[in-house]
């Protein structure tokens, strides 16, 4: 893509309404677009990251064996007022007449609608377990929507849901998704540290979330820094591994400020490896068994014919969210650098330009051209801009490679730069070692 | 995938509701399940299909130079006002009242939210032409929602804007469209007719229908049987030859009953190519010029800095709508045949199993291992049911491959049956071959 017929709005101030340094970038650089409080259009440089973002977590979601499907927004309240949370659910759910009067809604998580459509699919045992998730948009009604697309009204998620025939089975499901989530944080190049938590509105007796660090963060944390010691690669995806795996983070100290005791930390944490730091929560899992089932009558025949409710958990990861998450942990000294498996582009050729001089930049696009072939996402600044300039919006734009066309470039031999670090002079073939790698 | 774990909810009643047979085929082979009136979950096996759907409409998208973005789904009233359109909508736009009283509507279509966030995104020629599009669900409250997801209330959709700085300029982007959809429709074995039309609510003087042949349509088409001879992969994407195949197209008779004159069609269309059939609307391009950018003051600078009013069009694709659109075209006495490119599996595995002998479950598990290495996605049926009723159950299905394991495969070599055709006895390698062309 040549910068000059991307849409991307960048603009150089400082956007008034935003407090945050992610929700100041995403403006900055053109990721997004509010478009009335608390909801956005995302443009298409954010749209890219999103959808990377997105593909990771499907990849682990399948990997795990759950399958993908796709709820509507629009949601009855009938199966909510089975539930007993419609009344429960506050002001924060949009609530929608329909031409007819029908009271509606816009889904703001889906616990009732998966299990409506669980009963009246499969009836036995023998198709359980089961795994199902979704990637949809959500609506909460915040009151006073902020901090960008971390706390919008409007946000993207990837939710999942089990169903197994007892509380045993139901904690191997469990435990697939934690190793699931862990490996998907992990891919984004983020450290991820489950916590456990307590459930709020979702109810149910075991929960965990998943934070991340960020200086920035809306959470205290106190951990132990072994925590990161525990690889969940090393881990297999079978029920004996994954609760060892469960049973390894147990033992090391983590918490938030809601379940932070000093005495107790002090005790199990050396000081040397106590971490009390912030973080941001990107991933929330939970166990609640027959807490909808039960009201819902959503029952399986076991192996005597018997009916027992189904056990259920929920699980989910703010997708939109992660975008700004991933920039209040990567965003450092005014210079982003999204991780390569996320990056809006793959590497950006930045020629010195003048308005005498177009050499550099036919070499940029002999160069953009080789690239492309090799199947590299390549974004090239043909903008006539001073190089100086040129530098400080891709600090912010964050592609983490960079191709240097300008006086140090010689022959076949470009300057390359990894972002944060010292730029090198290397023939083409080397650099596309470099960026596949 | 094996067939026991899918979440496939197939019913062997045919559902009473469900009064075509497109919709009647996705309830019983559970691709959807409705979740209020007009409104559905996408199933594992639907989700699939519309999956792939997406991926070839975004596909040729990116290759006319359409950037992806996405807007969101709840939009502000206030737009909507600007454009005159608040009020003309009619009772179809489901309006919504956020908690602080602000009117806000579920998005039926974009042309005033894409307005808005061009209007503050760019301000000069220089970054003209622009394409933008996004897949995104759109809500329209029909009075009587009906035809399953053809006539629905919650729909998911591909549309496109153009931005130009002249009407010229801007039939160029029309003709990219134009261009796109019948690749787009070419790849998913359908046979699409692009008809002139009338513009209806969306305003303009420029409009064209694509229309796919189905005996269960919903329109009358009268057509000349040589428009099939126009083969839109013999164009170029360049303004020349796209500019050729629209006037190539405009020569050949074809029109819906709205537009159809008898007198005209007779002297036109020779007996012996006159072609009386019905069909069904899956896409439909707009171009209108000013009519939005003017109310909504979007404007661009030209060369000499004079301010004008940047000229648009829209471009539509019923995603989830295709699904149904294609089982109208493609469902015929009582087989179902996937186009491949959309098909939910590329293969499915049918053994004979019987209680006392799993001999033929045991190789076609090989086979099953030995096609997955291959990136081949394949459904093995391991359900243990009688031969007749699993064949009847994949007609419905629809996976256009079967490898069949029972008496008829021997040693190395297995039954391999496309539907609707007789089966062969192939090698694994030939039949790989076959599954890959």
């Amino acid at each position: 893509m040549y910068l000059s017929k991307l849409f991307i709005p960048i603009t150089k101030d400082l956007p008034a309404e935003a407090k945050i340094k992610s929700h100041q970038l995403m403006l900055r650089t053109g990721m997004i677009k509010q478009s009335s409080a608390g909801i956005y259009s995302w443009l298409p440089l954010g749209f890219k990251v999103m959808k990377k973002i997105e593909q990771i977590v499907r990849e682990e979601q399948n990997f795990i064996g759950a399958q993908e499907m796709l709820m509507p927004t629009i949601q009855s309240s009938e199966i909510w007022k089975e539930s007993g949370r419609y009344n429960d659910y506050g002001e924060e759910m949009l609530r929608i007449k329909d031409r007819q009067g029908r009271e509606m809604l816009y889904g703001p998580t889906n616990e009732e609608l998966i299990t409506d459509v669980f009963r009246s699919s499969l009836k036995s045992y023998k198709s359980l377990p089961q795994l199902l998730y979704h990637i949809q948009w959500k609506f909460r009604d915040e009151i006073r929507p902020r901090f960008g697309v971390m706390r919008c009204k409007e946000f993207y998620m990837k939710d999942a849901y089990s169903f197994d025939l007892s509380d045993e089975e139901a904690k191997k499901s469990y435990n697939k998704m934690f190793y699931s989530y862990l490996k998907t944080f992990n891919r984004m190049g983020l450290k991820a540290i489950p916590m456990s938590a307590d459930t709020g509105p979702i109810g149910g007796d075991l929960s965990h979330e998943f934070i991340i660090l960020a200086d920035t963060g809306e959470s205290q944390i106190y951990a132990d820094k072994n925590i990161f010691e525990i690889n969940p690669d090393l881990y297999k995806l079978n029920d004996q591994s994954l609760q060892k795996m469960r049973e390894d983070f147990s033992k090391v100290y983590a918490a938030t400020d809601e379940k932070y005791k000093e005495e107790e930390f002090n005790k199990m944490v050396k000081k040397n490896n106590q971490m009390i730091t912030k973080g941001i929560e990107v991933g929330h899992i939970f166990y609640f068994s027959d807490k909808y089932s039960k009201p819902m009558n959503c029952t399986i025949d076991d192996k005597n014919g018997k009916k027992t409710f189904v056990k259920m958990g929920s699980y989910g990861i703010g997708v939109s969210r992660l975008v700004g998450a991933i920039i209040e942990a990567k965003y450092i000294n005014e210079v982003m650098k999204w991780p390569k498996s996320i990056s809006p582009f793959d590497v950006v050729i930045i020629p010195s330009i003048s308005k005498n001089n177009k050499e550099n930049l036919d070499k940029a696009e002999k160069i953009y051209d080789e690239l492309k072939k090799q199947n590299i996402d390549v974004l090239l600044d043909d903008v006539d801009e001073n190089m100086s300039n040129k530098f400080k919006k891709h600090d912010l734009i964050g592609v983490p490679y960079q191709i240097i066309i300008g006086s140090k470039s010689k022959g076949n031999n470009f300057e390359f730069k990894e972002l944060n670090s010292q730029s090198e002079i290397l023939s083409l073939e080397k650099i596309k070692l470099k960026i596949k790698k």
